[in-house]
């Protein structure tokens, strides 16, 4: 005989059970701190009462309006308080958030509303010039909403209604719309597709409110915190900042550009606590600080990641008075799933090897239920040692539900009941992750592995250079060789060549480490910062051609 | 046609959905700080990779027993190591941990341990007297087990094993269990019952995990925390401490006894950031400071609740150098639910003012999905202002499964949808609920309400009075009366009297709330620091029967 503890009255409940969702955040603040300063946008302010009472009258306005359960609202936009309210509002109306990266083309743009079969798309007026060209290509138009933001500058109207015409259209009254079920879908994130048509991940609610928990955890974010929108929030929604904010009360700085003036402007005027951003985002503050002489008053925590950060920049991002915190994970994860998680006693270590420590993606976050490096057909995991390469795979509450209308896709990502990151990583004796390629990115060279990012780090100490990326180019005789571009800063081109580079390499890398070729120039990268190598690949194969 | 979000490849699989579970927490304490410090007792220290180990042996042990899952497994035992591994180490077998109050008599023991027909009972051997007595009553008996603690003294053998012979039966390569929905029970605690047997409340692991997530968040705890176990274990798991520590990797301080000179010296010795206690525990820390001329040289963050702390000691509190944050729930929300939000404005107050601010029990948490202050019965919640009175009701997450074995008391305790504390509170405007009185300790005064609480509180601010508490007794022209029972400090029996007391209240309340009657003398307390009041009332009408 053992208990029955699972009797008919020891089910679910509505008293003892309800879903899991970022919704929930935003009453409470409105409820705790309802005069608190929730949002500053130039000259605005917005409490965090007003802010919820915008995000009602949109949710309201889009039920009006005819939206139902599942349906997609796209929005184009920076980083503003529209964009801000979307992120509630939308889901509050049962609606499916669409952000759209505001750096793609009318294409792109065309063919991801039309995938997701978008009903309404909220424009900012800067971005209504393509919004138009990709209108125009499509077949079946949403209905399009022009955002007036009070910093925006110039733009057409394209829409049927201002948003704030729009929204005075919603009733506060209205009920809104409750999850049902906690793995109900909430937004969809298309991955920026370094290779064929992207895919829409699809988040839940409960991912949502996990991850925006294990952020503020570990970022250590209070009432108090004062968060910079340096991330592009149409980004895993900011990874998950969005929605993290609210559930302690915090403040939003929004930020339609980021440029190094206004983020310091913004971080010692409104106090920033926190920020997050790109490796490029931290290279940029380095650049200018160095111009202007500056340091900061008071300590910044960032959360940085998107490729490695090499070790320099790390460096002198800390010399300048941010307390930088490395952290990994993809958008099929909703955003952040390891960190560097910070032992004290690393402290006291001599910067380089402070930086070496912290330059690693570490371990998975108190929200993450379980990560493994392993061989990605028999699953098997890598010996601990720093060496063996295996690729970072996930599973547990925090995977997406999968990609939108695309059953294939999905089953690949997770085959074998893991998360598929794509990105092959060591583990070092200490349990820590340290990515060392994308797997499409390793190179192979004489049957050796040669992985670019270290090239890359090798490159990035030299005082000259800027940005670095390293590429396979193909090589009859050992299959494939690296090959890498360089950009440098300010006031050092034409100074340093590419002889000396290749010079600054052998003095620090295994000989069959050593690029084959150095290229100068500027490289483009995408809104998140990352450089699409097989733009680059393209290049170098044209110019091998072309020679 | 709608997006189909609910098709087959979008629903929930391993690789995106895993039971939420605070065992996660130690596994990946023991992954990301193996040799950091888990729990300090005296001169012991244990690693995490230890904790996790000796958590895993117990676990194997339990199985290797024939424990089952959801089987229940009781400890009688202060706050231990031996305490802190059965946290995980018996969940980790997939049975039911019962942790019992240590103030418990046999025959209490004997019902609940009959009750949830225990299977292994682990005891502290500080207790075995109290334990062989109840296993003496019971006709069913357990496996028991002798916890021989280096800091425990005394106490007889009464078990098969040593709990360190048990464990040894225990291989850390066997197979932990891990829930397969995580509204499995964790826990089993079993209310005081001030009326009647008392109630086996079920706590399962999603609450559990979510509890303890909020309690970090609210109390900004991460790796460099160190927490000092000054609120009894087998209280709520600790207000779920017994699993937060493990989620940022922090290190639990064991206390046999709360002691003051034992607190004082653990939080010097060991960098303590964090207790918990009752209001009994700050009121001890201040007297026994007074006579010391004791202050911290760090602040340490405490989390009160148990009962409104009055005023006047959490003035003196703060003095000392304890950071004050007042919290709420109950044993069936998995402990706390609310807290007093702090805002930054108030830290310029007036002392007295902000003591007011502190003493009300607040807001919500981040993790508690709803609370209403309503009317039982119609669930009408009552007006913002400070005056009207309405019991205290949850729904959401952290709802505890049930009562075992008690589905009449469930259905009563849910009924309407929502949980019923029994507590009845007043809402000020800015939203902060402040609890008046149990519903079943308000004072009827010729259809009045009297507060017990209110004139509690003034009685505290007389400088003589260590305790008070207040009860109705029977009236034939009002109905009811107020009576105080009022302990006085050491040092003042026979200095003050009834009618100075008298005096003071008279001073402080309206009329019709002076007490009729003030009994001075020692008051008896549970071991949460609670006063059972119906004893009070008890000794009253006996009292009242004799004149």
């Amino acid at each position: 005989m053992t208990l029955n503890l699972d009797a008919d009255f020891l089910q679910r409940r509505p008293a003892n059970h309800r879903p899991l969702t970022p919704l929930n955040f935003l009453l409470r603040a409105a409820d705790v701190f309802p005069d608190r300063v929730a949002i500053i946008h130039g000259q605005e302010r917005r409490t965090w009462r007003q802010y919820a009472h915008r995000c009602r009258q949109l949710a309201s306005a889009l039920m009006r309006s005819g939206i139902r359960r599942g349906e997609a609202v796209a929005i184009l936009a920076p980083n503003t308080p529209a964009m801000l309210e979307a992120h509630f509002g939308v889901p509050m109306a049962g609606a499916l958030l669409n952000t759209l990266n505001i750096r793609l083309d009318a294409a792109a743009i065309a063919f991801i509303l039309t995938h997701c079969e978008a009903k309404v798309f909220l424009v900012d007026k800067e971005f209504s010039g393509v919004a138009r060209a990709a209108l125009a290509q499509m077949e079946t138009k949403p209905l399009v909403i022009d955002i007036e933001d009070a910093l925006g500058e110039g733009g057409e109207r394209i829409g049927q209604y201002t948003y704030e015409e729009f929204i005075q259209q919603g009733r506060t009254e209205d009920p809104i719309y409750w999850p049902e079920d906690e793995f109900e879908a909430i937004t969809l994130n298309y991955t920026s597709g370094t290779t064929g048509n992207p895919k829409g991940v699809l988040y839940h609610h409960r991912g949502a409110y996990l991850i925006a928990l294990g952020q503020l955890l570990h970022h250590k974010m209070d009432a108090d915190s004062v968060y910079l929108w340096t991330l592009p929030m149409f980004h895993c929604n900011g990874w998950c900042f969005s929605w993290a904010v609210a559930a302690v009360g915090g403040t939003h700085v929004c930020l339609r550009k980021v440029v190094a003036d206004q983020i310091f402007e913004a971080i010692e005027t409104h106090g920033v606590t926190h920020l997050c951003g790109a490796p490029t985002v931290l290279g940029m503050l380095i650049d200018s600080a160095a111009g202007a002489g500056r340091t900061l008053t008071r300590p910044v925590a960032v959360m940085t990641a998107g490729a490695a950060p090499p070790a320099a920049v790390l460096k002198e991002t800390e010399a300048l008075g941010f307390r930088v915190r490395h952290v990994y994970g993809s958008t099929e994860l909703h955003s952040v799933t390891t960190l560097c998680d910070w032992h004290r006693e690393w402290d006291h270590l001599p910067p380089d090897e402070r930086s070496r420590k912290m330059a690693r993606q570490g371990v998975r976050t108190a929200v993450t239920d379980a990560m493994i490096v392993a061989d990605p057909i028999t699953l098997e995991p890598v010996p601990h040692n720093g060496a063996a390469i295996g690729e970072v795979m996930f599973r547990g509450s925090i995977g997406m539900k999968g990609y939108l209308k695309n059953p294939a896709a999905t089953e690949e990502a997770f085959a074998g009941g893991w998360y598929h990151t794509g990105d092959l990583a060591v583990v070092h004796e200490d349990g820590y992750i340290e990515i060392k390629d994308r797997s499409k990115d390793i190179i192979i060279s004489g049957g050796e592995n040669i992985s670019s990012i270290e090239i890359e780090d090798v490159l990035f100490k030299h005082p000259a250079v800027s940005y670095a990326a390293v590429i396979a180019m193909k090589n009859e005789r050992w299959g494939e060789r690296p090959c890498a571009f360089v950009e440098l800063k300010p006031g050092f081109a034409g100074g340093v060549t590419e002889k000396e580079l290749l010079e600054f390499c052998r003095a620090a890398l295994a000989k069959f480490k050593v690029p084959d070729r150095v290229i100068l120039g500027p490289i483009e990268r995408t809104a998140t910062g990352k450089v699409q190598k097989f733009k680059l690949r393209q290049l170098v194969q044209d110019s091998e051609q072309n020679t």
